[in-house]
C-alpha cells in the first residue's frame, strides 16, 4: 500500500495523482445515450420492452412484463428470514426518525408598512428512483433515496431497477415494499433515465431522478438535466480516516476494507502524525487482507487508489481534510467534537473510535447517499431538502407597493427596461402634501 | 395576441404547443465547448487571452487587461448619479435582510444510549459569478447572485463579465463594489466557465457558478457540472398572471410587458374566468404597446409566446398554474392568500394588485434568479441554501455503537459486503450476563 509523507517535496504531486478521478463518457458513450433517448421519447413503452431485452437478455413482450405489482414487492418482504426483515425495519426506521430533522417549514414575515415576504415550502409531486441491477443492487440504497422522500411528502414514487438475464434481487423488492415505493418497473440503463424524464404510456414522467448508476445511466441524468431535477453524478466511493494513533490497528485495517471492497475504484485513506501507528496498520492490512471474501477487489482498490499519509501535526491533518473534501471522513480520535469546527468539507462525519462508517451506511439514520470525489466541497448528503423546494412570496401592501416601485423605477431604467419601470410606477401612490 | 378557452377540444394541444421550449445546444456546440474547456485547462491564462480577443473582439496582452481592480468598481460606485447610487443601495439592503432569513444552522441531537447524529451546516468556500455582457448585463443580477452568497458566508467571490468591443457596464461594476464582490475579470463564455471551474494561473478555481448566460456559457456549465456545483440553466424568463377581473386591465398588460420586453422568447400569460375581462386586458395592450421603447421585441413576445386564457372557475386556474409551474406567477385577485395552499409550484408567487413582478426584480427582497421553464416542479429560487452545504454528523457512544452494529451486521452480510459486517462487529460490546 502506498505511503505518503507530507515534508516530501512532491507531495503535493503524488496526492494529486492519488486523488485524480475523472467520470469519462466518451463521445460514443454521448452518441449512444442521445440515441436511446430519442427513441425512448419517440416511440414509448415499445422502445423500454426493445432496449430491455436487448440489453438485459429478458423476455418481455410488453411494458407488463417490465412491471412488478405492490403483492410481489410485499411476497418478497414476507418472505425475508425474520432476522433480515427485523434489520431491514429497525434500519428503515432509524433513518425516518433523522430525515424527520431535515424537513423545511414555511415562512412569512410582515414588514412595518404591512407588506408581506417570505417562503412556501412544498413537496415534489412524483420522484424517479434509480436502483442498480445485479451485483452493486443493494437494498439499503432503496431506504436511502426512498425514505427522504416519503418524510418531505412527496406523493408518489416510481423505482426503476433492472434485472439482468431475469436475475430478482428479493431484498430490493422488500426495501421498496417497507419504504412504501408507490410503482416499480424492471428497467435500467439509459432507457430507464429517458422514461422517468419524459414518461411514456405506461411509465409516468417524473419530477426529479435520483441514485447511482453505470455510466450510461450518468450520461443519461446529465443529459436530461434541466427536463428533471437529478441529484448528483456520484464517483466512487471513499473513506478518509484521521485516528490519533490510539485506535486497535485491526478496526481501522477493517474500517478502510469496508470501502475498498466496494470496488476496484473506491479509495481507502489514512492519515496519522505517527509513522510507527502507520506501521502498525499496516501490518493489520497484511494479516487481514487475505481473510476477506472480497479480497481480489479490496487488493485492487488499496494498490491502486489507498493510501498511508504521514503528516507532521494535526494543523496538516486538518488542511489536508479539506483538501479532500472526503466522502466519508471518520475522526477516530478521542475528542472528536473538538476538530469539527476546523472541518469545511466533508460528506458524513463519523465521530470516534466507535463510529465505523458502515453504521452510517446501514442504519445509523443518515443518509449513505453523500458527495463523492471532492464534491463535498459544494455539495451535500441526499436529503428531505432535495425533495422539496420554495416558493418565493411577495405581498405588497399598497403603501409598501409605492415605495418599493419608487425605487425599481430607477433600477429599471437604468438597465433600459421601461416596461419594468412604468408596471412599478403604476402603484406609486399620489404623492400626500 | 392568442386567445385559448380551455372548452375548445384541443386546449391540452394548444397549451402543450405555447409552453414547449427546449435549450437547444447542437452538435456543433457542443464540440466547441469541449474544445474551448479543453484548451484553457491545457493552457490556463494564453487560451482566455487568445479567446477573449477572437469572442470579445478585445485587445489583450496579458491576463492583466482582463482583471478589474477593486479601485476600478469603486470608481464606477461613487460615479453613479445619486437616485441611482441610492436605489442600488437600498435594493442591496432589502436583499440582504430577505436572505438573512435563509441562513441554515448546524444542529445535533443525543440518543438515549448517548449516540450523537446531526448535520454541520458550512458556506463554500469560493464561488463564481456569471454575469452576460453587452445588452443584457444588469446590476440587479449582481446583487441578486453575490449577496446570497455573502450572506452565507462564502468567502470569495469571482465574478466574470466579457466586455464585447470594450464595452463596460459602469451599473454592473457599481453593483459589484456594493455586493463585495472579491475580484472580476472581463472574460465572458464557455472560457470563462471553464476558468472558473478549473482555475488558471490567474483566475482562482471556484466551488460553484451562478449566473445566466447564451447557449455557450449553458453548455459550458452542464459540462463542468460535478467539477463544480451550478445553479439551474435557465430558458426564457415568463409571467402567469391570474387575475379576478378587478384589477386595471392597464397594469396587468404593462405586467405582462414587463416580461415580453426582455427578449423574443419570453413569455406573457393571463389566465381569468370572465371572457370580457381578457377583452379588456387586450383592448389596453393594443393601445399601450407601441408606446413601449421595446414595442419591437415585445411585439415578437407577445405574438409568438404570449396568451390569454380564459378557464371555467378557479379550480380550474389553480389547476392550470401547477401544470404550467410558471417562473413568476402573479395573483392579482382580492384575496390571494387563501390561494396559497392550493399552489404547489411557483418560482416566486406576487400577491395582490398591488404587487407586480417588476417590484421583485429589483428591490422587494427576494431573488430574481427563479426556476424557468415548468422547472419551478423541482427546484428553488437562487438563496443562500445555495451557497451552503451539509455534513452529516454521526457519533456513536459505545453501547449505541453495539447496538447499531448488531443491524448493520445482519444487513451488511445480506448484501455481500462481508468487511463492513465485520467493522460493524469490532464495535460489538461482550454481552452482559
Amino acid at each position: 500500500m502506498k505511503r505518503l509523507d507530507s515534508r516530501d517535496a512532491n507531495f503535493n504531486q503524488q496526492l494529486d495523482a492519488l486523488l485524480a478521478w475523472e467520470g469519462v463518457s466518451d463521445a460514443a458513450v454521448q452518441a449512444r445515450v442521445i440515441d436511446i433517448i430519442t427513441r425512448v421519447r419517440a416511440e414509448g413503452d415499445t422502445a423500454l420492452v426493445e432496449f430491455s431485452n436487448q440489453f438485459d437478455q429478458v423476455n418481455a413482450a410488453t411494458m407488463a412484463d417490465l412491471s412488478v405489482s405492490p403483492e410481489r414487492l410485499k411476497q418478497a418482504y414476507d418472505g425475508l428470514p425474520n432476522t433480515e426483515r427485523d434489520a431491514l425495519t429497525q434500519a428503515a426506521e432509524r433513518i425516518r426518525r433523522y430525515h424527520a430533522h431535515q424537513v423545511q417549514e414555511s415562512w412569512q414575515y410582515t414588514e412595518a408598512d404591512g407588506t408581506i415576504l417570505g417562503q412556501q415550502v412544498t413537496a415534489l409531486d412524483r420522484v424517479g428512483i434509480y436502483v442498480p441491477g445485479g451485483k452493486a443492487s443493494y437494498p439499503s440504497s432503496v431506504l436511502m433515496n426512498a425514505l427522504p422522500a416519503k418524510v418531505a411528502g412527496v406523493a408518489e414514487i416510481i423505482m426503476v431497477v433492472p434485472t439482468p438475464r431475469g436475475e430478482i434481487n428479493e431484498l430490493v423488492f422488500a426495501a421498496a415494499h417497507l419504504a412504501e415505493v408507490d410503482r416499480v418497473f424492471t428497467l435500467g440503463g439509459a432507457q430507464a433515465v429517458a422514461a422517468l424524464a419524459y414518461g411514456t404510456e405506461t411509465v409516468p414522467r417524473v419530477d426529479k431522478i435520483v441514485g447511482p448508476g453505470n455510466v450510461y445511466v450518468a450520461t443519461a441524468k446529465r443529459h436530461v438535466f434541466g427536463q428533471v431535477g437529478i441529484d448528483m453524478i456520484a464517483g466512487p466511493s471513499e473513506i478518509l480516516i484521521y485516528c490519533d494513533g490510539q485506535t486497535d490497528p485491526d478496526w481501522i485495517a477493517m474500517d478502510l476494507f469496508s470501502q475498498a471492497e466496494h470496488d476496484e475504484q473506491a479509495q481507502s485513506l489514512l492519515i496519522a502524525c505517527d509513522a510507527a501507528y502507520l506501521d502498525a496498520v499496516e501490518a493489520s492490512i497484511e494479516r487481514l487482507l487475505p481473510t476477506l471474501d472480497r479480497v481480489d477487489i479490496a487488493t485492487t482498490s488499496l494498490r491502486d487508489r489507498g493510501a498511508l499519509i504521514l503528516v507532521a501535526d494535526e494543523t496538516e491533518a486538518l488542511a489536508l481534510i479539506n483538501r479532500i473534501a472526503p466522502e466519508h471522513l471518520e475522526l477516530s480520535v478521542a475528542d472528536p467534537q473538538a476538530l469539527l469546527p476546523s472541518i469545511r468539507h466533508a460528506g458524513a462525519i463519523f465521530l470516534g473510535r466507535h463510529t465505523p462508517e458502515a453504521l452510517g451506511d446501514y442504519c445509523a439514520g443518515p443518509n449513505h447517499v453523500l458527495p463523492t470525489s471532492g464534491t463535498a466541497r459544494f455539495s451535500s448528503p441526499l436529503g428531505v431538502y432535495d425533495f422539496q423546494k420554495r416558493s418565493s412570496l411577495i405581498g405588497c401592501s399598497p403603501q409598501g407597493a409605492s415605495t418599493l416601485a419608487a425605487v425599481a423605477s430607477v433600477l429599471a431604467r437604468g438597465e433600459g427596461l421601461t416596461a419594468h419601470a412604468r408596471s412599478a410606477e403604476y402603484r406609486l401612490l399620489p404623492k400626500a402634501d
